[in-house]
Order: C-alpha cells, then sequence, then structure tokens
C-alpha cells in the first residue's frame, strides 16, 4: 500500500512543478494562523473591515435562491449583473462602458488570475508597481512569469511613480504592468496624468496595463477616484480589476468583475468554464442588489475608513519613533515606519506579543518595503482607540 | 483616443497568449446560447437536473450569514467543513480520509483548475481517458499542456479501458492520467482493480493520477462506487475530484473539494490565495449542513436519475436507428449513436431545430465519440417522456 518511490514522506510535494514549489508559503494568513480568531487580539492585518454588508443585500440571495436561481449560468456572468455593472460605471465615470466589457468574477483576486492566465507564461514578466498587495506577483508565480519591481519613490509629499523606472523596466518579455490606485497598502492615489502616460507607455511596447480599482469608490472626501476607463479605449489592453469586497463588505462573499476589451469576452468565457465554471448564481443577485441599491453604504463605509484614518493617524503622528509621511487620501491602511524597527517580519512578531495587535509586515508589499508595517484602519472607533493605546507602549 | 497599435478591432486578443487565443470557443453553453431559457425547448445537454438542493441547504446558509460567517477565512476551507468531509469520506469508505487531506474549493472544475496548475506546464502532457467531459483538456490548454486521448473501447460489454493504450501514451513528459468513474458522458464505472492498476502503473513512471468521482454516489443499487482512495497511500501522487453539483443539486452554488496528499496542504493553500482567494465563507456552511445531513436527499437523486435512466433508455431501445450498449449503471447521461447521424454537431443541431430537445454532440468528449451523443437523464418523467416522444420523431 506504500508508495515505490525514492522520495519518501514528501514524494507527493516532490511531484509539483519546481516553480510552484518555489513559491513563499509564508503570507498574511500564515503569519497570523495560530491568532485566527483569538479574542484577546485585535487584529488589524487583513484588508478586511469590521462592517458587515447591509442586511438588504443577503436578503436579496436569499430572494434568489427561493426563486430558484440555483442553475448553472452564464460564463461571463449573468446579464442582469453585467447590466448593471456596466450602468453603475457608466453612471460613475465619465465615459460609457458597456456590457460586453464585463465578466463577472468570483472576486477581484479572480479577476487577477483570468488576465494574468491570459497575457502571460514562463519566460515572460509582469513588472508590479509597489508598495502593493502581494497577490498580483503571486499570481504571476503561479504561471512561472518573473515579477519586476517597480518601486514608487516615497518622499515628502507621499508616493510617487517615476515614469522612467517603469519605462526602463519594460523589456521584449514583459506582458503587463500593474498598479493599484487608491493603492493598497499606501492609500496613494497616482496622478489621473499619471496613469494616462502609463497607458501610453504600454500601447506603444504593446504591453497590457492591469489597474487594480478595488478602492476606488474609499477615496474621501469625493464619490469615486478617477478611472483610466474614462482615457482608453475599449479595445485598448487595458484590464480593470474590482470587487464588492471593499466597498460594499463582502470579503467572505467572494464577488468581483473584470473589464477587458470586448473582443477578449469569448475567450475569458473558456478560462471561466475551466478554471471556476462561473460565480454562484444566486451571489449575483445579491451583487445586482448591492450595486443598485448600495449607494448610501458605499458612502458609510467611506466615511468609516476616514473615521479609522484619523484616529490612527492621530495616534501615529503622536509616537516619537513612527515615520508616516502625508496622511492617505484613501483607502483602509496606514503605512508607516518605526526608528529602531528594520525588519518587518520581526516588529510585527514583536508587537503582535507585546501588544496584541496584528500588524501586517511591509515585506509582503514588495522589495524595499521591509521597514513599513501595514495597519488596517477599517475598524470601529473604539477598537482603533484601544489599539492605538497598546500601540503606544510598543512604538513611543 | 484611439489604440495606437496596426492590429485594428481584434488588438486586445491579439495580445493574449497563443495558446489562449487557440482554446476553441464552443462548448455546450456556446452552442445553447440562443436557447438558453427558451421554454419551448427541453434542455437535456447540460450535466444538470431539475432538482433543486433541499430548503434546509439554503437555511443553513441564510444563518450562516446571519451569523456572521461573511469574512474572509481559511484557504483550504473551514475546519468545520473540511472535518465534515473527512468523516463523510471515512464513513463512506474503507481507509480513513484525515482533514489535511482535503481542500475545499470553488468546485469540481476549480479543484481540477489547482490540480493541474500544480502539476502541468507547457512542454508537458496530460492523457485524459474518454470520453469524457471536456472541461479537463480545456483547463491543461490553459497552461498549455499537450492533451493525449486514450479511448476506452466500446463493445457489447459497454466501455472497457485497454491499459496497454495507456502504459503506450505516457512518456517522459506525461505529468498525469485522468478519468472519471462513474463517467460522464458514459455512465461506465472502470473496475477498482483497473484503477488499481492504474494507480500502480503511474506510480511506477512517477505520474500523478487525477481521479474524478463527481458522480460517485449516483451508481445505481448502491450507496456509492469504490473509491480508489481505498487503495492509496495518502503521499501517493494522487488528486480525486469531487463536487456538491450532482449529488446534493447544487450546480449554481459552485462548491466541491479536492482530496491531496497531506504534504500539498501549504502549497495548495498559496494556490487557493492567488486564484480565488477562497470560498464563499457561509456557502461553507451549507456544505457541512449538506454533508451531515443530505444522505436522504443523496438516495433521492440517486433514485431520481436511475427512474430517468430507465424511462430514457427503454425509449431508445426502441428506436431502430439507437445504438445505445448496455445500459448505464450509474451516472446522469444516456451516450449513443444514431445510425446516419455521423456528425454529432449537425445531429445535436438538426434534432435541436425538428424536435426542440437539446443534447450534447459526441465530439466535446473526446476524439472518436463524434457519432455519438449524450443525453441528460436526471429530469422529471413527464419531461423525460415528453423528450423521448419527441425525439421518437427524428430517430426512429
Amino acid at each position: 500500500m506504500m508508495a515505490r518511490d525514492e522520495t519518501g514522506p514528501r514524494l507527493a510535494l516532490s511531484g509539483a512543478q519546481g516553480h510552484i514549489r518555489r513559491i513563499p508559503l509564508e503570507n498574511i494568513s500564515t503569519l497570523a494562523r495560530g491568532a485566527f480568531g483569538d479574542p484577546s487580539i485585535i487584529p488589524l492585518w487583513f484588508g478586511e473591515g469590521d462592517l458587515q454588508a447591509p442586511a438588504f443585500i443577503g436578503e436579496a440571495l436569499m430572494q434568489a435562491i427561493r426563486e430558484g436561481h440555483v442553475f448553472y449560468s452564464h460564463q461571463n456572468g449573468i446579464p442582469l449583473l453585467r447590466e448593471a455593472l456596466a450602468e453603475y460605471l457608466t453612471g460613475l465615470n465619465r465615459l460609457p462602458v458597456t456590457s460586453d466589457r464585463i465578466t463577472v468574477t468570483q472576486s477581484g483576486m479572480n479577476s487577477i488570475m483570468l488576465a494574468v492566465m491570459m497575457i502571460a507564461a514562463s519566460g515572460d514578466n509582469i513588472v508590479v508597481i509597489d508598495p502593493v498587495w502581494p497577490n498580483m506577483a503571486g499570481m504571476a508565480q503561479l504561471v512561472d512569469a518573473e515579477v519586476r519591481s517597480v518601486r514608487m519613490d516615497h518622499g515628502p509629499n507621499g508616493w510617487n511613480l517615476d515614469l522612467e523606472k517603469l519605462a526602463a523596466a519594460i523589456d521584449g518579455r514583459t506582458r503587463g504592468v500593474f498598479f493599484a490606485s487608491p493603492g493598497n497598502p499606501t492609500g496613494a492615489m497616482l496622478p489621473i496624468e499619471t496613469q494616462v502616460a502609463m497607458l501610453e507607455l504600454c500601447r506603444s511596447r504593446g504591453v497590457w496595463l492591469i489597474a487594480d480599482e478595488v478602492y476606488n469608490r474609499l477615496a474621501f472626501g469625493r464619490r469615486n477616484a478617477e478611472s483610466i476607463l474614462d482615457h482608453a479605449d475599449p479595445e485598448d489592453r487595458l484590464f480593470v480589476i474590482n470587487s464588492f469586497s471593499k466597498s460594499w463588505a463582502m470579503t467572505g462573499w467572494r464577488l468581483g468583475w473584470l473589464v477587458h476589451p470586448p473582443s477578449l469576452g469569448a475567450t475569458l468565457a473558456m478560462q471561466v468554464q475551466y478554471t471556476t465554471s462561473g460565480v454562484t448564481t444566486f451571489l449575483q443577485h445579491a451583487g445586482v442588489a448591492a450595486i443598485r441599491h448600495g449607494e448610501p453604504f458605499v458612502a458609510s463605509m467611506r466615511a468609516y475608513c476616514e473615521q479609522g484614518m484619523d484616529i490612527v493617524c492621530d495616534a501615529l503622528e503622536s509616537f516619537g519613533r513612527v515615520r508616516l509621511g502625508p496622511r492617505p487620501m484613501a483607502g483602509m491602511y496606514a503605512f508607516f515606519e518605526v526608528d529602531g524597527m528594520p525588519n518587518s517580519r520581526e516588529a510585527c512578531l514583536e508587537i503582535l506579543d507585546k501588544t496584541r495587535v496584528g500588524l501586517a509586515p511591509g515585506y509582503f508589499f514588495g522589495p524595499g518595503s521591509d521597514t513599513f508595517l501595514r495597519l488596517c484602519v477599517c475598524r470601529a472607533p473604539e477598537v482603533l482607540r484601544e489599539a492605538m493605546g497598546r500601540l503606544r507602549g510598543a512604538l513611543v
């Protein structure tokens, strides 16, 4: 009954592809594993708030089950949701977006997966503008593509992208340029002029631009961050990633979308067929409700994050050892350095041990960010005040 | 604002990887597209019945939402569901299965995706025992792996695998052997001795075995089809695919699982993180309810399919031009040939046009099956009788 091979207990793992075996096994989930659900810990490490989606979204889901929306459905998403999203984007931005440019996905992450599988393979590279959440690079590794980091510069006026550095990083094997604006973990918004210049650069080099706009509704003091969609032709080599997770507080629901050139719709349908065979049908009806009736909630979510950002930044700015830079204008995170803590992994484990506050280490977010720590501000004010009180002991 | 390239309206598509562009864009969904939801059509083309999951599963889902199971969760699946599945498999088969061998996935298809990404890449090949549903081959194409067909032989005693043909198809670039038992579309069960011989062959050649057991509860007259899990070591290079779709009538829900060597658990967690970031949290709680309380429903589903198979085969055997062979002993499908209809795509379109009954063409299921048609028997008796009445006009 024993396996007949020489490699012993790791027999099976040794049969995985080399590039898969080389994927680092540490991320926020594994770092936090022992602490998942430990009530003594204030978990500010994940990109997730403590609010739940409004009840009407759950009711729409239950209604869809009752109405029998429980069978296989369209691979690009149900027409009702694609049309709702097209209307939503058309109303949000300046240029119209048609429903044939939208594929419903299992998440923003799943949108990235589809985009990467479409354009990149072994031997190719993808340029990633960082600091940025690590999952784009992770997906690139799954297809054995090289990840090239172009780090934004951090100065007195915040995070800025040097377009010349970006241009220099692109070569003949570059298939895509990825950026997130508003940023995770930086909260930085790339000026739309910079984004347009990136699109022009990508056009001239025949490279795809992948824009992660998951935080585009969490820009403080405005309805939304400007979108590169307003400056692109439908057939540009452009993917725009989005998700219900953050603005509608639907992290555990798993629902997102991908804006893509219309000519890719049929191919994406097959990719969806062979990877997930589509998104839970009744969940898509919940998505329709979120889009149609969720604006008040999105506004409250934005205000909640802004309030949390104020509480956190007020405290961080009072901590002598902390260097924060300009306060983020968007998003869910404070991203900062602490004098005397040059190693972010050690710092997070030490802070967790001393204060029972969970932070995410900067090294997850790209090379050169190991001196930084990320803190999610999307929590109730009293929880954030408690967390900042605890952190004061470790960071002052 | 126009894209600056020479390739015109298909600019974007031309930027996709070549192996992606070569994926055929026709499958059952596209063939049926114009007819989706047309009430004049009896849709027997999909692998889906007309029963809905029992109400208690939906109630468990709603209860999970109310209890706040709406946040990100474990990448390998919530411990509650992994443990429920381990108990279920341990009770179903002879050998125990531990929860560290189980990863919850978005579907059986998504389990195959994870397995293929783990083991195969460009230049590799995967041997597919067919006739079989086309999605394994589709996923292999997404990673640019070659698909090698080993066709079962169809004789007076049904479908049989020639192990020598299988052995001859495996070479130094073969990474996996895929089979489904009970089969889709054949309904054939590979004798467990044959499956054990396949595992031995795979062991001796260092190749993965991928066993699709999605229909293992729909074996007529028995609780379940025998599983290769009862003959494998946990660290064998073996993936077993399963899903809630068929036995629990949860096609549109999107929930499945993968049984894998324990040593792959941490790597699979990262693969899940970078492709879907996990399965809808409250849906996993619905899965727990299905596993714990779904046995009466599974039994009724099996009886429903067996009843449908009888109705369909009684009729088919009375049609002079139809060659069916021995009746399937399991599954959801009749798979048959019609004299004078050598081209399955043309036959399906002609039958659809004449009778408004939707069948799936054999060519989807592997080379050499173009003379066959697939019919899903998982429908109410009166619907199947109506369908067979209509087909009589076209097939007698």
